[in-house]
This record gives C-alpha cells, sequence and structure tokens, in this order.
C-alpha cells in the first residue's frame, strides 16, 4: 500500500530532508508541497539538489486538498504551526516538527516561547516524539510532536539513566555543539559562511535555550521530582551534527551497562564500546545516535557523549520513524541509509 | 537473487563509498573485505560511520575464498591493482576502481604511469567503465576499468559535442574544481585541514595530471582524429565534488541541445536549462551529474559546466552502476537516494 | 605626523579591514566612522574583533565635521557612493572603495551598472585605483577609485603580457575562484554557511560580471585597440582569497620574463619561480600577491595564476596604499604584516 | 637595538608562526633558523606565505654559532626539545614552546609524558610562561617554559577565581573547544581535511590529557591545597582558536568583577560585559583573550568563557611577549595586530 504524504514548509531544510528521505521510502508517495513564501515555484527551483525527482510543485497550504492525504509532515515554523494546525482536518494524522506541541503544560510553553498557545486543544492530544521512549503512544496518535534536536541528543543520553537511577539528578551538565543547519534558512549575518566558518562560540548560554522545557519536562517526569539540567549550546562551523557532551555523577561501567540494555533492541541507537568517544562524523546524513561513556580521573564522575544529525535523526528522520509507525508500515522502512563519510 | 561480493581495497575512501551503497542494495551482499594492511581489524574500528553495519572483518586479499564471490570490486591503489587482479581467477568478474586499466595503449599507460604495465592481458580485455557510453560494452565485460573522477566529469560534458561536430576540437580547456577525498586517504601536508581549508590551488598544472590520457584516448577515438585539450585541475577546500568549467567554441543553443537529445533517457545525467550553472553541493553524495550551458559574451563561445561527487558518480556509484549492468541487475539500484543537502 | 582618517561604510567588511590595517599605522588616526544603518552604535558591537581597539562610536555621514579629516576612505555600497561623494568638501582627498568610479566612461558606466552616474565631475577627476600602474597618478590625485577585486587580480596577471605584447590579445580567458567575503555581509540564502560551505559553483556566466567592466577599459587602453577577456567567477568555501587561473597564448619563458620584469621593484607583488603555481593560504590576510606561471603541454599556450586577498590587496589593503601615497607617506606603512597560515 | 633571534624548530606551525610576529617587531632579527629534517631548504620552500621575507635558510641546530644569539626560542617537538636545550650553551636565554619544562616536579612529569625528564638542570630554573602571572619572574628568567594552549586558555579563565576564592574548587568543569592546528603538522588521518571537516568529537576524555599537569600544579598551588579540575577537550573543525566553557559555582557577578579587577590593566585580556560570551573568531591571528562570564539559572552556578588563538595567546604569541620581558622590550611590541576577520 501507498500512502499519500503532505509535506507544509517544504521550503525549509527539514522539508527538504523530509523529501530526501521519503523519496527512497517503498510506500509513501509525496501528494503535496506546501510553502507559502515560495508557492508557484518548483522544487527544482527552491532546492536544485532534488531536481530529478519528480514533485508536486509548491502551493499554498489553503490549495491542499487534504481528504486525499494519509499523512501530514508540518515543517513550519513555531507559532505558524500552532494555527495551521488547528485549522487541518481534526482526524488527519499530522508530524509536527516545530516546538509548538512538545511541552504538555501550557503555562511551560507560554513560560518559553512567550506567547499563549493558539491550539491547546490540538496541545492536549499531541504525543511527544521521541520515538525510543514513547513508541506505543506514537503508533497510536494522531499528532505527534517532534522534539527539539538538542532536546534528542540530550535525552539519548541521559534518560535511561534517570529511570533507573544511576546518576545524580541534581549535578547534570550539558555541553552541546550544534551544527548551523539546526538554525534553519533564516537570513542572519551570524549564519553567513564568512562569519561562522573558522569561528565558533556558546549561545543562549545560562539556561535561557528553550530546549530546557522539553529537559524539564521529561527529566522531572521520568524521576517523579523536579530535575533541573544545567545547558550551554555552542554553534560550531560544521553543517550537520549535534554533539552533546554530558558531565554527571555516577559509575561509568554501571551508566554504560545501563545504556547497553536500554538500547540493545534499537535499530538506530548505537552503544560504544565503554570508553569510546563518538563523532559527528560517523552519524553526517543518518538516522543513527552514536552514544560513548567514559570514566572521569575524578572518581565517581562520567562522562556520557552522544551524537546524531540533527536534521534526520534530530528532526526529519525521527519524524518519519515516527509517521511509520502512525500507519504501520515497518518503522525503520527509508531510514536505514548509511552515514555520509567522508 | 542475491550476488556474492568482494570488496578489495575496503579501508580507502572508494571502498568505504562502495560499501555505503551496497548496504541498501536489495540484491548484493557482502561477503569479504580485503584490505591488507587493516586485515585483522572490523570495519567498525577502519570506518565507524559503518559500525551499525554486520559486515565481515578486513582480511588480506590471499584468505579470500574467490569461489563464492560473484564479481569483486578491487580499490585499491594504482600498480597495485594490476598486480592482484593478474592473479585473481580469470573467470571472476571485477570492476576496477584504479587507474590500472583504463588505457588500451600500453605505451600510453607507460607514458603517463612511468612503469611498464604487468598485466597486459588482462589490459586487453578490459572494457572502459564511462556506463553511458560504454552500456553494451560493459554488459558483457568480465572486467571494467572504472574511469579517472576528472576523466569522467570532463567527458559527460563534451562526449556528445565531440560526437556530433559541434564544437572546436583544438580550442577545448577544461578548468576543473576538484573536492579533496579525491586525494585519498594518503597523508600528505597539503590534504591537512590546517593547510587545506581556506584555501585553494592548482595542481599538475601545464598538462601533466594522468587523467589526460583518458581524455586524449577517448576524445581522439570519438573524432577520429588527435584531440588534445588543455586541462588545469584545481583542490578547493570542500570534501566531496568535481565541477568541471569547459571552455568551448560553438553554439551555445546547439551545444544545449545537443546535451539535452544525448541525456534525454539517461537516469543519472540532468542537463539543466539554457543558461543555468550547477553547483557540487546539489549533487553531494548522489550519483547524479548536472550539466549546464552558457553562452558567453564572446560571440562563437560557450561554457559548458558539469557537476559531479568524485566519490559517487566519479568513482564508486559508477562502479556499482557497471556492476548492476555485469550482474543483470537494474541499472540503478541501490543508486537513486537523493543528494545530502545542506 | 599624524593624518585623520574617517572611513563611511565601517559597519561592513571593507570598512572593518580597514580598521584592522589602519589600527598599527605609525602616522594615521582614525577620526570618524560613518555607517548610517548602524549609528550609534559602538565598533565593539558591530565589530566585536576590534574591541581592543579606542575608536570613535559610528555616526552618521551628516554628523562628521570633515574639516578636520586629512582623507576619507568611503567603503559604501555602489550608487550610494557616488551620492555621498558628490556632497562631501571638494577639497577633501577620498579613497573610494565601492564601483561608482572605476568606468571613466560614462556610457560604460551605465551599461554595466544599469543606471545614469550621479556624480560625473567627481567620476571625471578620479584615478583608476590600480597602484602599481597608476602610482604618478595616485600621488597627485585628489579622489582615486579602488579597483574590483576580480578586476585587480586579473590585471595583475595580464597588463605586462599585453602592454608586452607578448601574449594573444584575443585568447585570453580568466577563470577566477573567489572567497565569499567578496559578496560581502549581505543577507542572502547562497551565502549562509550551510548552503556555500561543501559546494561551489560560477556565477555570472557568459560575460556578466560587472568587473569586465574594468577589464575591457584597461586592457583596451594598454593595448591600443578594444580587447575582450571571457571571464568566469566560481564562488568557493573559503572566507579570503581570490585565484585567478588565466589562460593565454604566448610563450611560457617569455611571459615569465616579462613579469618578473614588470614586477622586480614592487613590495607587495612576488611572482614565483617559472613552473610554479601560487595558493590562496600563503596571501590570506596580507597585501601580497603572488603570480606563477606555467607552460602548458600544448605548445604556444601557458597558464598564468595569480592569488591575492580580495579584502586586503583587493580592495582595503590597497586603498590603503593610495592613501599612503596621496599622503605622501612611505607606500607599504601598515601593510606589512605577514599572511596568515594555517 | 636589535636583538639576534633564533628559532629551532621554524618548519612547524609554532615556527611559522614566530617568524609571522617576529617579521614587524622593531627590535628583533631573525639570524638563524633551524630545523634538521628540513635543513637546506629555504623558508619560502617550506612555508610560501613566509616567501616576501628575507630569511636565513633552515640547517641543523649544530650549524648554528649561538655566540651571536640574544635569545632562542625552541618550537622542538616535546622530548626533542630537553635534549637540544641540554646542549646549548647555559647562559643563552630561551623562551621553549614544548612542553618539556612547564612541570616543576619531575615525577608529575614522569606521570604525564611517560619518560624520565633528561634536563633536571634546566627543568629546576625554568620558569612557567603564563605572562600575566609570571611577570617579575619571566623578566629575570633565562629559561622560560611555554605553557600548554589548552592549559593557557583554562588558567586565564579561573586563576583570579581560585585566587580570590570566589568559586568551589572542587566542582570546575572545563569543557574545551580546540581548532585543528593545536595538533601541529603532524601526519595522522584525523587530521586530514576530508576526515576532520564537517565533523567533531572529543578526545583524550577523562582527564587523560597531559594539559591537566598544569592545572594540577598551578591552581593547586594558588589554592594551597590540592586542585583537581574534570576537563575535556574537543576537536573542531577550524584552524585556529580555544574556545574554554568553564563551569563553575559561585556568583557570577562576583567572578565577573574578579576578573575584572585582575585584568584591567592587562592589554591582552579583554573581559566582556557581565552576561556576554566571546568567539573564536574574534581572536583569530591575534594575541588578545577574550572572557565573558553568565551566570547560570541554576543559583550559585555560573559559566565563565575564554576564548584565544592557540597559535598566537597560547603559544607562539605568548613566546614573543615572554621574550619581549626577557629583553627588556615593550612586552606589547610586535603583537598589538588586530584579529583577522572573516
Amino acid at each position: 500500500m501507498t500512502y499519500n504524504i503532505a509535506i507544509l514548509g517544504a521550503s525549509g531544510y527539514t522539508g527538504a530532508e523530509l523529501i530526501r528521505l521519503i523519496a527512497n521510502h517503498s510506500s509513501m508517495q509525496i501528494k503535496a508541497l506546501g510553502a507559502n513564501s515560495k508557492a508557484g515555484q518548483t522544487m527544482a527551483e527552491v532546492f536544485p539538489h532534488l531536481r530529478h525527482l519528480d514533485l508536486p510543485a509548491l502551493v499554498t497550504i489553503d490549495e491542499i486538498d487534504f481528504a486525499e492525504i494519509d499523512l501530514c509532515f508540518c515543517a513550519l515554523p513555531h507559532k505558524t504551526s500552532q494555527e495551521v494546525i488547528a485549522a487541518l482536518p481534526k482526524d488527519l494524522k499530522i508530524v509536527d516538527l516545530s516546538a509548538d506541541f512538545r511541552l504538555r503544560d501550557p503555562e511551560e510553553y507560554t513560560k518559553w516561547y512567550g506567547n499563549k498557545h493558539a491550539a491547546l486543544d490540538q496541545q492536549s492530544e499531541a504525543v511527544y516524539g521521541l520515538t525510543e521512549f514513547y513508541r506505543e503512544e506514537i503508533k497510536a496518535a494522531r499528532l505527534v510532536a517532534g522534539t527539539g534536536c538538542n532536546a534528542a541528543t540530550g535525552q539519548f543520553a541521559l534518560r535511561p539513566l534517570i529511570e533507573k537511577g544511576v546518576i545524580d539528578l541534581d549535578e547534570i551538565i550539558l555541553d552541546l555543539k550544534c551544527a548551523v543547519s539546526g538554525a534553519g534558512r533564516s537570513l542572519k549575518e551570524n549564519l553567513l559562511h564568512a562569519e561562522l566558518s573558522e569561528g565558533y562560540h556558546a549561545y543562549s548560554v545560562g539556561g535561557t535555550h528553550r530546549h530546557l522545557g522539553e529537559f524539564d519536562q521529561e527529566f522531572s517526569a521520568i524521576a517523579g521530582r523536579p530535575v533541573k539540567v544545567q545547558f550551554t549550546p555552542h554553534l560550531i562551523p560544521a553543517n550537520r551534527g549535534i554533539l552533546a557532551t554530558v558531565y554527571v555523577r555516577g559509575d561509568a561501567q554501571v551508566i554504560h551497562e545501563t545504556l547497553m540494555a536500554a538500547y540493545k533492541d534499537e535499530p538506530f541507537i548505537e552503544v560504544l564500546p565503554l570508553g569510546e568517544a563518538p563523532s559527528t562524523r560517523h552519524i553526517r546524513g543518518s538516522n543513527f545516535c552514536h552514544i560513548g561513556v567514559v570514566a572521569d580521573r575524578i572518581e565517581g564522575r562520567a562522562i556520557v557523549i552522544a551524537a546524531l544529525d540533527n536534521l534526520t535523526k534530530g528532526s526529519s528522520g525521527q519524524a518519519l520513524q515516527n509517521a511509520n509507525l502512525m500507519l504501520n508500515i515497518n518503522e525503520t522502512e527509508g531510514l536505514m541509509m548509511a552515514p555520509l563519510f567522508p
């Protein structure tokens, strides 16, 4: 069976990544591509790397007949997404890649994003899209909220450790190194090649990054009590990748065993041998997440490092994995491509 | 049916690229990986980006039982390849990625490579592996010689034009811009990140690059008279890609029509609308070649620009395309992945 | 003696480069920094790399008292520059870095830039700022027009050869590889790091780049008859540098000797030994231009390659060199820093 | 007065950087360049970016007449340096850039470097070369030991805080992001452009990096009791720069005031306004160190971030600053160039 797919926000990086993945999917067919600002253009004009594909032209969202769509990916900007989704058919399966439906508590949403939520009904039914930990809920969901790419990376490193109680919950520091495509296709001086290449810096320092809302929500829920982590992202002169260096208190061997056990049946999570550290270059363009654990010289401390591709496992790959579950397709379909190296 | 595949030289970039591609191939299975210098290691050690794959460990070539192999890729260094292939079973199907069997005339081989050829019997039976132009010979071949990556790029831009006589054969200049993976995994100061990034230069200037041997052989054969082109490659701070800017004399519109006609049924060659120029960023990691034609302000002159990924269409992708033909598999199998962008 | 300097357009890359150079100049002092769009900000805000310097805050151009200024650099956008300069005091020494005063013929200006020139009086008195070839005129000039960065690179390779008649004037092809800072600080999708890095392409293909106006003007003037060259620029994923690969007809040794003779007393032009090719990585951040000559395998053809830093020798370094001459300061003052490598 | 300078190890990156800096120094003249492996070559051959300079050819160390040398920089590999320095004249002023004389305790040296020290006499007289904190000792020293580049960065962030007791000494985590030139010109696969660019990873994870020996020595000495920090370096795809993100416990405002006070008269240390974070792109190619302080959302925690250029302030610039002091020259001579941006 072939499912008809719509992608809203097809002119951004996550939209293009969805098309790259779905192009080789055995049971999905792209039926509609929405992008209000570039409606009327072909994908070959907007993304020449997709010119070999036979794709529908970009249209406004209004022009799409959702009656013929089996599942819709929303790769729209934050705030726009909630407005659009509120107006879509109420029985349409949706995977949202924005931040709009990640936080379950409307007050938390307002705290981190500044505005009142405009689609509270949808927010209450949305399932948090971290596939490996919400698999059954996602299978049954109508609306799945894709996670933040940083939030996904940190959670892959930490969730099993918090759940099993093998680390000190009050002493967690996440130092993240993020490639630039995570900032999207936005036109800002500091994203220009001339400014970004050959330099790197921390941003949202001090606990102001919005993905902290997801960490707070998820880690506290697992622990059954409030957990507040320290989180500092850095912008690195590379295009794809997130490397999370996580400083924890606990026994490295126990931590390693806990992660090995948690992920032993997961097709996309690779736990490296104890003492080895992953690299973003080894997961680029793929849906894999590599995790390493190393003991520190200071007794009782360990470093957990996770690497994934922000556009794939951190965003569009995760979205497709969730869509596969929602449509009862093999979960790994369209996602087993090996990383691109060099 | 599933064919058993061996890859010799599996610890280099073209070997790794073959594995990346074959990993998703529906009717090939990697049975043996040879790499004398790294024998005993696993692929996860040599190329951690392939660690999710269930691959045989690296062995010496001697250890491989070729009786169970249906087709062997040789991704060995020049000169080594001819010695190894001379000793392989005489009925084994082989796709060679080295330069050893590209030149049909042994004297031309010696002129460009400096040594006497050590496998003249095999050389005489080898078919030049530029798929789009030797398709029937490749189907029937036992030994196919992969082309030079620069040689492939230049030929995609020029072969139909030479064949149809629409350009001046004595006024062809190829200015190539090559990414660094074309230099392989060799340890040289000028390939270090600190030296290469943020700088670029011409090399093998003045007509000394060995791929000229291929241009001379092929273009002269098509034209039925000697054709000597001018060819200057440049090393660019990027990992994958070749951009060939070809300066020719002829009518741009006729040139464009000639290329459109020549490639209209080719699955991997995309001729852009007249006046558009391709970019290497739009073919990265794929088997596609984009070609553009632009008229110059000087009447009677045109610029033809071709872009491909040196490791894929310029090398391992071409090799797999040829192997598909030799094994009577669908030619595009395992090769339709979209480029990686950004 | 210390001269008071004003820089208009101080918030762009060429403005910042001027400040970097003048910061270590023994007899210049920055008195005013104009940048209408960012007036009120400090340089530490606009360019944090200059925060250690004691600089005046940015002001609107109107706020500057030009009576106390000895020389003014205009690093404003094209078209803006002519309007601003028309309104400046008529006896103020000016070095303009825009394209507005490079073309002596107003019709040529309109042909390449599309609009009528708004400061014809100033245009008629402007001296073309290619220091090595207009040194005496520049010393006596009130208004010097900085050259295009591509135009400078090509002229360094070609002017002596055209003047001495050692190459065929109808067979000149310039294939240029330009780093991205040449595009300025403009916010365009294709200048984003995620889009530009790891890819490269030709632009303004076919003879549409505006710097051709300068080539036409200068080469025709030297030759005493119309000279039209072919010129294709390419955008390379690096921040600084232009590499001009120039295909000419002539004897390589004669060409090399001609360049050696022409530049033997020039402090910033280095002609490499015959057969060697320069690299942009060896001139980065400096005012030097490296030139190499190599004979092609086709008799009677040669390749001349020139490398310089577009922001320094191609723009702000050239501007300072000219200002030194105009103020009767040692020509090399403030410009002898070695390139930054790696 | 002009001092005669020798540089041993002139064919490495720190050697080249010394030459770049000294080339514009008003009272130093390079008299001898030693590089055993490349003796006989010119600097134009080894480092073409220095070809405009009138430099002595490379010689073996034996060939140098140290009687005419006022100060010698040793930019030799670890272990080689101690052997060479042991054999140099005992009254020759030396600035060593290797790790050989950084650790005062021979047992600590052996613990971190694995071998017994071969020049214990010299080790005992060596002064640790962190200029801002050993200024008086350096002025009087004969032999100064340049610090590790990571060690320098971390100490700039932390020394005043430890000295003033404003942070918790048992809760210090340094997460460093290091550019690749810090690895030197060594030929390793993971330093190749094709492998390093577009990827990043942690190395020496768990407290095994040798620069920890310096942190232990210096921080414990200041605190008057053992201080052990946690330190994880990461290799970033950029050429120059170290960014130290330091997680501490203490009041951000007090920390900021402490750093402001400590560095208020330092010419090269710039403390940013509270809440701002530095970037490596703003110190590239310069001798400046930028330091920022931000309060974390978790009360009582702060992040201190320091950025410097590993080859300049982290190595050769520091060495020249020390040499200036040892020769009683103005400390900032030759070091006031502005960073290169973009």
